[in-house]
């Protein structure tokens, strides 16, 4: 509950009831507004009412039912909508409801992997049940949204070449961002998860951030997921290093960590920016599905004029 | 689709991720506001970075994710709620969810009887269920709502005394009303459908768009029905003509018509406020059933302070 009085938006306030309720607002001092079609203001007794409407000090908006925009704009004006809709337009309430519904979209703070789509081991289990909690609750409230599925950053995987040294593995993510920010790629030797098969993503931030910006206006994008996976940033582990390789001109000396070794590692202290690393690296559920169209759009596809920084382009900068 | 671009709130925007979000949308040209803790001001790196928010031409919304005054009101001033909370406050998203379903109640065209409790027959049968179909599109789409159930309107029955001369009684309420306008109850005989036992409720058009503005601000009546049936207003036909003989110090001739006649009437020509009146006055479904709290609220006892003209006060009006 506010204190101040709520912005109240009446449709079809011309009509009959419809006068009794915009008057009403008014002398209760809520901020009114009035949804007005161009037609009523030529006409002689509308164009009364809506005259003694503004003396009363109510906003007149002008629009329509059958005009999406106006009508999503005027409600967005306001904190309640108020319909006084003539006894044939009962059923195009629905245009009002879509119009609610469409007033404010939702993105869930989704930074990294489909959480509905993982095979991850305790703790990233837990870890990704939680946002499939939200987005559970979004759905159910049938809250427009779009959720993001930007894979790996660069600035967390790719500066150190997907190297964890001891001192940077820890228990929150928050840790090994601090600890990554001055690291490089290594040029002697390199661990890798698993057999470096798995093919993963990694984007940019700037990047990530500039799709997640651009899908709120996007009709094409609601109620989907979008998932920022650019075919050229899709790649495996053992892709990473032979890419690096090159640039540095030398081999590096490979050291491979064995799934049964990143398991017992995963438990012993509970880690969970470990166990998330299980289900990327080794069981690669960054690449494991197909995205439909039912459900899932791909962002380097459906805004080719972004130009994303390619993982061979970002270790360039490193070398 | 609008063609503007999207005002976008990024909750969450001091954090890592959210920071390149925040600069996205900045950059992107969108109407950028960050939700900003008081704390984060005072803290060394936070402050910078909500300096180097401003430089962007973002604005900063003092706010936090526990105080739900703040949320919801940096939720209305927006088009698209991005989140970048940290990994801790995953469910706390759920806080978001709340406030984003506040942010528009809905009030559909009702100004008569509760649609869902109804005996009516054909017509008003379907032009109730259409009303009871808008109900079932809010619900589904989880939008909040306030239904108010606002009864017979004075200006609409009490005016004649609920006599509709045969070039008053028309097929849309519309033609009613215009008509009624200079109607005045009889002196002469008074037709009463049924046998006028069943209770019904009449209010001045005046007091229940006081009581409808009233609830827009009222947690209490949030997803409830108001019922607008102050105990005063609530009588029979017979009352209210009983009520009018005193006034006028003069007996009326009754002429009841019985509820065969009203059913066959109702059915050629189609008739639907014929039938609607049936509903009412016949079949007493205004007061055929006990309020429950699950579900709704009466008006009059939960606003006493509104002062509403009663029935007995309007027919002295009329004298």
């Amino acid at each position: 509950m506010t204190t101040e009085k709520s912005k109240i938006l009446v449709i079809g306030g011309t009509g009959y009831m419809g006068e009794f309720v915009v008057e009403a607002s008014a002398k209760a001092g809520n901020p009114t507004f009035a949804l007005v079609r161009e037609a009523s203001l030529s006409d002689h007794v509308k164009g009364k009412t809506v005259q003694r409407f503004k003396d009363l000090g109510v906003t007149i908006l002008h629009g329509d039912l059958n005009d999406h925009e106006s009508l999503v704009k005027a409600i967005k004006q306001v904190d309640v909508v108020i319909s006084a809709v003539g006894s044939k337009q009962i059923l195009d309430q629905t245009k009002i409801i879509s119009a609610i519904k469409e007033a404010a979209r939702f993105l869930p703070a989704e930074f990294g992997v489909d959480v509905e789509r993982t095979s991850a081991v305790e703790s990233a289990k837990t870890f990704f049940a939680r946002k499939v909690q939200i987005r559970k609750a979004i759905e159910a409230e049938r809250i427009p949204y779009t959720y993001i599925v930007s894979n790996c950053s660069a600035g967390f995987y790719l500066r150190t070449l997907v190297q964890f040294e001891s001192s940077l593995i820890s228990h929150t993510r928050d840790k090994v961002i601090i600890f990554g920010e001055d690291s490089v790629p290594p040029r002697d030797k390199v661990t890798i998860l698993g057999d470096g098969i798995a093919k993963v993503v990694i984007n940019k931030e700037e990047d990530t951030a500039a799709y997640r910006i651009r899908t709120v206006d996007d009709p094409r994008t609601l109620n989907k997921t979008l998932y920022i996976k650019p075919p050229k940033n899709t790649l495996s582990m053992n892709d990473m290093v032979t890419l690096w390789e090159k640039k540095i001109g030398k081999s590096l000396e490979k050291i491979h960590i064995s799934e049964e070794q990143i398991l017992k590692s995963i438990q012993v202290p509970i880690d969970v920016f470990k166990a998330i690393n299980h289900s990327i690296f080794v069981k690669g559920d960054q690449t494991s599905f197909t995205i439909e169209p039912s459900y899932g759009v791909e962002a380097s596809e459906l805004y080719p004029d972004i130009k994303y920084i390619t993982v061979d382009e970002y270790l360039s900068e490193l070398v």
